[in-house]
């Protein structure tokens, strides 16, 4: 099932700035029951991420009404492109959005994934420094794709990417928490990397849990040395990781208890 | 006129990882009487652009075919991606690419860009630095539309973007050659920007018009400081640069013999 500007096609034309450039922006989240989980920090975050490009975001009540079309359980995904555009970088001022909005069947992860943990792979590419893009859930994909491209074990849940300089950013698909000391630690995500809804809801359900939260630049040193290490996203929700770089983690009670919370609520 | 897989049509797939991810690459090349300008440069340089991204590259033959039913004079552009794919950044094995073959029409850019150069800004947007992607025409170009979007005067023609350490890398939609004592400087290429096939002729015709040529990095002053400056790509040929960053340049005799060059020659 997929509308593109709320009419079902499965096509868009080849003249659009989003496969030409990548220039646009994209949310996916979780549809269960007929809800659209997180819908105010969705639609929050996609509007912040098309200013960032100086996009025209569409209604927030019109997307709503599309995502409902869409099945009551399943991945929801929209794009917001720069629409059809003559051949050239420059954009004219009248650009009109082209909006998909699709669904996918939810993935079949092993329940293990949350009950237990996950291993991750610590990738080989180092993410670039762009802070202008940086935090922006944009169409410019790339490096994920190669990171992603790092394992074929199908064991390896994750890939974990370091920026140039060795720190911890996030994983290819998802942001990354490092307990220590009871602190919840997370990437500052200014210079490259996602910024994604789960990471803002951890940061603030934290004091919930009688935690405190640190975003700063996180060295793989500092996340080797954490109690528990998590991943979080929209479709996953909260894994730990259970085997990372050498090391085993044990079932963390804190992951265990994001990872509930964050399912529980819907802000 | 659009070829999609060898089909006249104007719509690719939603779902083609070429919109999701910017999961490709591309060529931009003209067509003169019949003539798809430099072919074996440009296939040449997509496939080694598809091997960067282990992307399977289309046959030159079928290609060639393909660009043979646009317009003889127009501007062609091939567009190959890893084809439609499951949600997910993880690639399949059994990808089938996209391949799009596209005509638009010549710009009708002043002949005085050719006969006296061109005015051109300096990029605020600094490129970032990604090994793994440098030097290709991939279909992640996020900083060549916002770089793109930092002018709308009409009588700038191009802007030339740094890296973060200052140093010249390219314009947004060209390469960069700066001339100074009989050598021919561009920049290195190997952590950001795109090398065009143009720059590659350049730099194997160059000692036909008794030059030496270096590339390295080239910072800001050495640029200012240069003879002649120029810029190049399929579409434009050689521009000249006449006025940047506060300096003006008469019109150049290397510039002037560069652009016939090229201009005669087909390899």
């Amino acid at each position: 099932m997929t509308l593109i500007n709320g009419i079902p096609s499965d096509a868009v034309s080849a003249n659009d700035r989003g496969l030409l450039y990548g220039d646009g922006v994209f949310r996916t989240l979780k549809r269960a029951g007929g809800v659209s989980r997180c819908w105010a920090r969705q639609y929050a975050k996609l509007a912040a991420d098309c200013t960032s490009l100086n996009l025209r975001c569409p209604d927030a009540a019109m997307l709503a009404a599309e995502l409902a079309q869409l099945p009551p359980d399943c991945v929801a995904k929209i794009i917001i492109t720069r629409g059809p555009g003559a051949r050239g970088y420059a954009v004219v001022a009248d650009a009109m959005p082209t909006r998909v909005v699709t669904a996918s069947s939810l993935p079949d992860y092993p329940s293990s994934h949350s009950t237990s943990g996950v291993k991750a792979h610590l990738c080989s590419l180092r993410l670039a420094s762009q802070p202008r893009l940086a935090g922006v859930k944009h169409l410019n994909r790339l490096e994920n794709v190669l990171a992603r491209m790092e394992w074929n074990d199908a064991a390896i849940a994750e890939g974990i990417l370091l920026d140039e300089a060795g720190s911890v950013i996030e994983g290819t698909m998802s942001n990354v928490f490092a307990l220590r000391d009871g602190v919840l630690h997370t990437p500052d995500l200014s210079r490259c990397g996602v910024a994604g809804v789960q990471r803002d809801r951890i940061l603030a359900f934290a004091a919930e849990l009688g935690l405190k939260t640190r975003i700063a630049s996180l060295p793989l040193d500092a996340l080797m040395a954490a109690d528990e290490v998590m991943l979080c996203n929209s479709v996953i929700g909260v894994w730990q990781v259970r085997e990372f770089n050498g090391r085993v983690w044990n079932g963390g009670a804190v992951s265990a208890r994001l990872r509930a919370l964050l399912d529980e609520r819907d802000d």
